[in-house]
C-alpha cells in the first residue's frame, strides 16, 4: 500500500521525502502549494489541524509534524532509530534539538532577514546570533561523533535540509555568522552524497 | 537507582518533574539556576551541549531536550505513550506540535512582550498572533478529544506547563488574544487536578 505524502519545497517537507527514500517505502506525492494557501483547504486541515506541511497518510493512520513522521517511519521499517538504550536516547535528543531549536530559530532568522518588509535590527541580531550558536552546538557535536547521534539516523535526516539551506545562505551573505565552524561542512558533504538525500531533496518538483 | 534531574522553574523543566511524578520513578533534583548562568558550567554542558534545562542522567545514559526525556521515561516505564499503531502516532504528533510550535512560539511571545527592553510592535504582534492561532488549534482539538491525543499522554504532560502559564498570563493582560477559546479551560482544570501535576509543577522550589 502506498503512503500518501503531502509536502512542499521547504526544509520540513524535504525531511520526509528524504526519509521515505532512505527506508525505500512506496509513496505518492501530493504537492501542497503554500504560496497558494493550499494548506488551509478542509481536506488538508482534516489531516493536519495545524495547517502546516508535511503530513502523511498510511492506511487508516495519518501523521503530521515532520519529527513525528520520522519516528513513525523509522519504527514502521526498523531503520535509522535504534530500538532501545543509550543509542536510542541519543537519536531522540538530537531529533528534538532539531525540532525545537534548529527549525524554529533558523525559521525566525529567515523571516526577519529575508521575508519581513520591515528590517528590525534587534530581531535580526537576536535570531542570527541564536542560529550561529545552534550551528556551533552542532559543529562541536560533529567533532565528537561522525553523525549527530553516532551512526546515521533520523536526527541527521531531520537536520540536513535546515542546515544545508542555512549554511549555503549564510556562507555567501554573512560568512562571519558561521564563526569558527569546523566539522559541519564535512557532515553536509557526507550526508548530501547519499542517493536518498539527493532524490528526496528534489521532491516535490517546484 | 535514582534518576538525576537537572531542572529549573520553567515550563520545559516542569514537563519532566510532572512526568517523573506520573510514572513514580525515584529521582533527585539538581536545581540549575539559569538566572545565575549555571547552565553554562562544564559539568552541565557535558550532559547538555545546548546549555538548556532540563536534562536527566539515568545510570550511564544522559538525555537532554524535554521531549526526548518524556519519550525515554514513557518507554522505560511503559506509561503514557502507546506502543504502536494509530494511538502512538497521535501522541507523537501532538508531542512534536508542542516541541516545535507551542514552546518556541509562546517563548518568543514572552520574550518580546515581557523580557525585551525595546518594545517592537511588529514582533509583539507576530508572536501574539501566532500564539493565539496555536491555542485555537489546541482548543479545536480538545473539542474533538478529551485529551490532546485521545487518552492522557506525554503530549498533555508536555503541553500543560506552557499552556497553563500562557493562559493565566494572557487571561488578565490580553483577554482578546484568547478569542473564542472554548475547551482549553476544561482541559487545564482536568490536567491541573492530577496529583502528579500538582507536585511536579512545584519542582524545583525556587
Amino acid at each position: 500500500m502506498m503512503i500518501d505524502l503531502y509536502t512542499w519545497t521547504t526544509p520540513n517537507g524535504y525531511k520526509v521525502s528524504v526519509m521515505l527514500e532512505e527506508v525505500a517505502l512506496a509513496y505518492e506525492v501530493h504537492p501542497i502549494n503554500i504560496g497558494e494557501s493550499q494548506q488551509f483547504t478542509p481536506e488538508f486541515v482534516a489531516i493536519c489541524p495545524n495547517s502546516k506541511i508535511p503530513a502523511i497518510v498510511d492506511g487508516d493512520t495519518s501523521v503530521f509534524e515532520s519529527g513525528a513522521i520520522l519516528i513513525y517511519l523509522a519504527e514502521k521499517t526498523g531503520q535509522l532509530l535504534p530500538t532501545n538504550g543509550h543509542e536510542r536516547a541519543k537519536v531522540l535528543e538530537w531529533l528534538m534539538f532539531q525540532m525545537a531549536n534548529i527549525g524554529p530559530m533558523l525559521g525566525q532568522a529567515n523571516h526577519f532577514v529575508n521575508t519581513a518588509e520591515e528590517k528590525i535590527p534587534y530581531a535580526i541580531d537576536r535570531y542570527l546570533t541564536e542560529s550561529a550558536r545552534l550551528m556551533k552546538v552542532v559543529d562541536d557535536q560533529l567533532g565528537r561523533t561522525e553523525y549527530l547521534a553516532g551512526d546515521y539516523s533520523i536526527a541527521d535526516v531531520a537536520s540536513y535540509p535546515w542546515l544545508k539551506l542555512a549554511f549555503d545562505a549564510i556562507k555567501n551573505a554573512k560568512p562571519d555568522v558561521l564563526g569558527n565552524v569546523e566539522h559541519l561542512p564535512r557532515w553536509l558533504e557526507q550526508v548530501g552524497e547519499r542517493s536518498a538525500v539527493k532524490t528526496g531533496m528534489q521532491i516535490p518538483k517546484p
